[in-house]
């Protein structure tokens, strides 16, 4: 096994050296003073990256536990919501509805596809409405970053509330939560916030704290009420992540001294970069050649190669870690992460790790120009 | 504000340096080789600490999200279920057994007295019986540590499952799964198992496996099949707090090196310690003075002092934090925890504030003796 590693999966992400101290400290009681002030701080910061003046709630759970909890606080049995999905994270924002009873319309797209706002038009003009949308904005599965602005647009105009899965996109592409009149924006700890995993938040809007009332499903631990009586008096409802919390605090400061605009136009060059290097080496995409395309790029492989055996020799062999293809795309394509504390030299070593395994693995790639491609790529401004 | 800190509250608790040393390194996949040892072990090693041949389910979130699934998992909405409760977290159990829709039969104690066995016996007769008992083992407001094997045997002999919350006990004071035919016991990271806050766990008997599946209020996160279906392929239904789960497996090494009984024996010396060196100042247990009291001292304030004010006091200036009274003992007891990672030095400095603190806010309490008093009963062995 080598010895050093590389962790280039789209979460978790690597986690800044100073973020990681942050969370070996010893652990303080989250009612105490040491605790207060940071939990304060994250939480103004966590707004500000949301951008929304509304309250974010914070919850110690995986990513899925929020996008559990706008089903679960703003939906009642048999109550018709809409699902766009595009792939393995959408489809399992419909499981959560069905699991819950709702009658759930999915407008389902391939895996890799871009859900076209006219066809969520369509459907709603043809169902006659719903109460609820709920759609995904960087599916990680495929690399696809959805256009969440103008498909909230579509659903605003039809009475709709909107939710958002902003799980692996929060910080790496724009995401305006009170500008798009979003009414729920879920993410998580460990992709683009730069943090270990083990904390997701959610946004809720004025019109979903009002949708709320009528919603008959039950929740306790993913009450939004509870979470946000507590915070308003800087308590938690159930005890904290505390380690992660502090170390949630590091990192977005880390991220708003940098500036969020700052930090899009870096992920459209990361991505850039990224997708150039793949195309010099004569492979070919499968995330959508665009610059929204900055979470995560998904990479076909060629004739003959297994990407799941690819993926295994590279981490043995070099401790690179990609993520494989979930669903129908297992071993068709590999995909490599590149959000949070990530840079142009994460992107050249992975498609020198790249283009070294697969040519050990005996697929025609082109040698020797995928890095340089990157770096020249990585240096000119996005438009 | 002082510059040491001392955490006697019971959860979070103080956690081994080498722990804090194994949450901080970099960040790896849970799907990858880096992870997936030290994630088996940590699963077995649980499975040795909760004292159970069955799976120990595992997932990110505090202790009340275990408590939730238990209840989702098993129960249908106008269901008969009894929970027994004799302070704030047992009558949690009963909160979300009415939030789910269940007929919650509360066997309801006053906080601080201990639930007889024939009092459920009694209940359970006059009810005809009930699917499922809800008990908890320490109850951490008041420092009572309940009888689970008998109300256990009472709660099987009548035909019905048992839930434990052993979130705070687990590691400090005997609880055996399988031998007391125990179907549910679920704890957190954060108590006596000397780790973070951000994990909890659950055991599920065959039993309860076959509950579950009658079962039909939605769960989606805490679905027990979901993660033990992942478990069982070394993997995990969402991205877990893979920080966490690392320095669980540490703190579990040392709990289960030094081994279980020498634990269960070293936390009723160290109540034994306090409690005798709490009564040696003067002042009156809330606690029951029993070894069962191994997990948290509660200790009424004399007349004429505020526990908060108090607590306060010796933060802000000692750096040391006790825990206040909840619900209607708010400002009438604190709590000292003494789990996890303690030894009667951590005894005598609580012990040692406690008695300076009384005496700075005018209380008459005995000098010089408590410390001694400490240190000679914790040298005593257990009967």
């Amino acid at each position: 096994m080598a010895e050093k590693r590389y962790l280039f999966t789209p979460g978790p992400t690597p986690v800044p050296p100073e973020v990681l101290a942050a969370t070996s400290q010893p652990i303080v009681h989250h009612r105490g003073r040491d605790f207060k002030p940071i939990y304060k701080r994250c939480l103004e910061r966590l707004a500000q990256v949301f951008r929304t003046e509304t309250e974010v709630l914070l919850y110690t759970s995986s990513g899925t536990g929020t996008l559990e909890a706008a089903t679960a606080n703003l939906c009642s049995p048999g109550e018709r919501i809409v699902v766009v999905s595009a792939g393995y994270f959408g489809e399992r924002w419909a499981a959560i509805g069905e699991t819950y009873g709702c009658d759930v319309d999915h407008l389902r797209y391939e895996w890799g596809e871009n859900p076209a706002p006219n066809d969520l038009a369509a459907r709603l003009k043809e169902l006659g409405g719903a109460t609820t949308v709920f759609v995904t904005q960087s599916e990680t599965s495929t690399g696809v970053v959805a256009d969440v602005r103008s498909l909230a647009a579509v659903a605003k105009a039809a009475g709709a509330l909107v939710c958002v899965d902003a799980i692996s996109s929060l910080g790496a592409v724009p995401c305006e939560t009170d500008q798009w009149h979003l009414d729920v924006v879920v993410s998580g700890s460990q992709k683009a916030l730069m943090t270990p995993p083990g904390l997701a938040m959610t946004t809720v809007s004025d019109a979903a704290w009002k949708a709320r009332e009528r919603a008959t499903l039950p929740r306790y631990y993913f009450d939004w009420e509870r979470t946000r009586d507590a915070q308003r008096k800087l308590d938690a409802a159930f005890t904290p992540a505390v380690s992660i919390v502090i170390g949630l605090d590091v990192a977005l400061g880390l991220l708003l001294e940098r500036g969020l605009d700052a930090a899009f136009d870096h992920h459209i060059r990361l991505g850039r970069a990224c997708r150039e290097g793949v195309k010099a080496m004569g492979l070919e995409l499968f995330s959508p050649d665009e610059d929204s395309s900055a979470v995560v790029t998904a990479v076909r492989m060629p004739e003959g190669i297994d990407a799941d055996e690819l993926l295994l020799d590279l981490r043995d062999r070099f401790g690179i870690t990609f993520a494989p293809g979930q669903g129908p795309l297992k071993g068709r394509i590999l995909r490599i992460g590149h959000i949070g504390f990530f840079d142009v030299f994460d992107i050249t070593t992975a498609l020198a790790g790249l283009e070294l395994g697969l040519t050990e693995a005996g697929a025609d790639v082109e040698r020797g120009v995928a890095v340089t491609r990157a770096l020249e790529t990585y240096e000119r401004a996005p438009a």
